[in-house]
């Protein structure tokens, strides 16, 4: 393959001419896909349906400390569900709090809360002029969304092939009073499937930040999401080395079976240090009688150990497998050796990123639209939606079904050619 | 009866030993019962069971709209639960959103938001020096608490037969720009039982707020819960007043199934303005996905519309009638005429009201807890836990078997008797 940038206008323009037909023709066709967001398909949803079954109108509600799940009560979460996500994410049981059916709600409240109360009995953060956080980019956009909400300023830190850039965070962190958080994706990382090397998470447990009420926020979401049996990405233990170097309570963990057992009815989990809990309960006390215990006993009921979510995953991984393997092969094959974009291999998670030549995101996401692929909106990794770039495009393949899929790959790989070519051709 | 205010000291003394001696014969018997909170039996918790039938690993999920209930998405709440509720709710089925599991957190969230962000435009609260609410008493803790949570300053409004003595709601509601709420159970009120008449509803429909961000937070946590089927309260629906008076705006009002399903796994909603409902979904949008919808159609399939709801609550009256009559009826036969209570007689709702002589609330509560009778601590009923008079105490017949409550009330009364021999003799 010729990179297009070695291509004479002329040659340009005969390739332009050849796949503007190609685009109309498949234009035509009236498509609606969607690569936007990281929802399983329907298929992987029915992996979990015998979770229906497992409470019944005979069951015994009553859950392992004599608790009836039914009523009123169990503030912070029943013992056995503790013991499944403590397990799943790597911490105590005691050390975690079983929430509601949604772990950015969790992260969402726990920023609210250092709003109008501080963090272990710092000013709250709406009495300060200044808050910012660090994010790392490209990232998660609802992450980016809750910041925004609440006013605080926010700081891009550019993801490596490791994690985030450490240079820059220690900076900031050790130096800045006003960096109260960092958002982390730290295993499989969305958009890119970056997973913390133990050099990354060791320097983030040894920061010593210059605000008492900094917090790592590590939203641990793929943390059992693997693709592969035999290829795998191991990620360091953060509560752990942060005890070890003297900063126990300088993280909270989040995590949830959103993309285990059923999006929207899973149940989310916060692990963090005693104090830190501590603190969380005595708001969560004012806030809430306590969450849904039945659907907790049904997840128990359903996977009984970590070793069933385990198993559970190898399943969600044979159906994303392919997908994931059929837009690589499909950018592989279209668009290796033309010099019009990159894209990650995931091991695990969610997505692919996908980086276009500078400035072409945008033009290439409203082009796909045009032929009926919607794409999650170009500049939607980065805080306040702005690519300094305009080149990150965050690829979603796990709702289409496979057929779905490819069409919608060459709906993508011929808007990034055309793309591409108008920016070399100075249209742009 | 002889009032026990008539009885010489002689006379009181000698009863009091007799009572002491029967009290200190019950104790003996190391009981444990609990009359502490609005908690549904484990009877009536049965009367759902089958709810748990509903949805099956057969079933489908998909709902009225094509929604798959099971994936992300549908932020306010799926189409059918919105009308369930809202027709539970007397509103229209477009003035609702459904939330998770607890009315209590949606109380609690817009409280948040407008700390956070102010309401419709208006300054965040947190901003401002000093945010007032109105407190009707006695009420309920738990709203007590958010505010409290919140350095919300909170003002006693005493309650009358007819519900909040509307002259200083008006007083100060329309003459102070820092009064920003007032916490109603405008229905079989907590602890009272108290249903506010058509003209208390009207005058507050037709308040005129100094504060464009004053709102009504009415909790109709108790709407279709009444104990008997031809002796019911009626409650006009406020949104339609406000809106008549010109103050479509004024008013957010919370519901739950939390007491006809099951507590803690019911499902909650918000019934406001347009105009509120909009700016709540926007905020609500970086919060969350969504809540459950799998248990929002479970509770659609269940009760299958709002008549099946009615229906459910007959059963849940059969079994907690004869548990307040039961109180009522050994509170009328041992404490009628001695003048050291009173009591209300509520036609629906979870709890009886005590009024016991002033300063004995307290010492009440203490003595029956010696003999294992735990009850909703004396002042809980009052902002800041602060009973002016030390004299209201909150009974709750739901929970224990009619047995265990029988011989509960008779340690309440013989504490009740005790203790007030004890004032009247002034050795309190």
């Amino acid at each position: 393959m010729t990179a297009y940038k070695d291509l004479s206008r002329d040659e340009l323009l005969e390739l332009k001419s050849g796949l503007e037909a190609r685009f109309t023709e498949i234009k035509a066709k009236g498509l609606k896909l969607d690569m936007s967001r990281g929802k399983p398909s329907a298929e992987q949803l029915n992996l979990s349906m015998e979770m229906m079954d497992v409470l019944n109108s005979g069951a015994n509600l009553t859950c392992e400390d004599g608790v009836d799940c039914r009523n009123y009560g169990g503030l912070d979460g029943i013992a056995e569900a503790k013991q499944l996500l403590a397990d799943m994410m790597e911490v105590p049981k005691d050390n975690v709090i079983i929430f509601g059916n949604s772990s950015l709600n969790v992260m969402y409240d726990t920023v609210a809360r250092a709003m109008t109360h501080g963090v272990l009995g710092s000013t709250p953060w709406c009495k300060l002029d200044k808050v910012k956080f660090l994010c790392p980019v490209p990232g998660y956009d609802r992450h980016f969304g809750i910041t925004e909400h609440f006013g605080i300023e926010m700081i891009n830190i550019p993801m490596t092939p490791t994690g985030p850039d450490m240079d820059l965070v220690e900076k900031y962190v050790n130096e800045d009073p006003a960096v109260k958080g960092i958002w982390c994706v730290p295993k499989y990382s969305n958009p890119q499937g970056i997973t913390y090397s133990d050099e990354t998470v060791f320097r983030f447990a040894n920061l010593k930040p210059a605000a008492e009420d900094f917090r790592i926020y590590w939203d641990n979401a793929y943390c059992v999401h693997h693709l592969y049996e035999d290829k795998q990405d191991y990620l360091i233990e953060i509560l752990t080395e942060c005890k070890k170097a003297g900063n126990p309570d300088m993280v909270y963990k989040f995590s949830s079976t959103s993309k285990i057992s059923f999006p929207g009815s899973g149940i989310a989990a916060l692990a963090a240090s005693d104090a830190n809990l501590k603190e969380i309960r005595s708001m969560m006390q004012v806030q809430t009688i306590g969450h849904d215990k039945v659907n907790q006993l049904r997840h128990v009921r359903f996977f009984k150990d970590v070793h069933g979510i385990v198993e559970h995953m190898k399943k969600h991984a044979d159906i994303l497998r392919p997908k994931f393997e059929a837009v690589i092969d499909i950018f592989e094959k279209e668009l290796g050796g033309l010099e019009i974009g990159s894209w990650t291999k995931p091991l695990g998670g969610y997505f692919i990123s996908f980086d276009s030549m500078d400035g072409c995101a945008k033009a290439i996401v409203a082009k796909a639209k045009e032929a009926g692929v919607v794409l999650t909106g170009a500049g939607a990794t980065f805080p306040y939606g702005k690519d300094p770039h305009d080149s990150n495009i965050r690829i979603a393949p796990s709702y289409p079904t496979p057929e779905e899929l490819s069409l919608a790959t060459d709906i993508f790989v011929l808007s990034v050619k055309l793309v591409s070519i108008d920016k070399l051709l100075g249209n742009l």
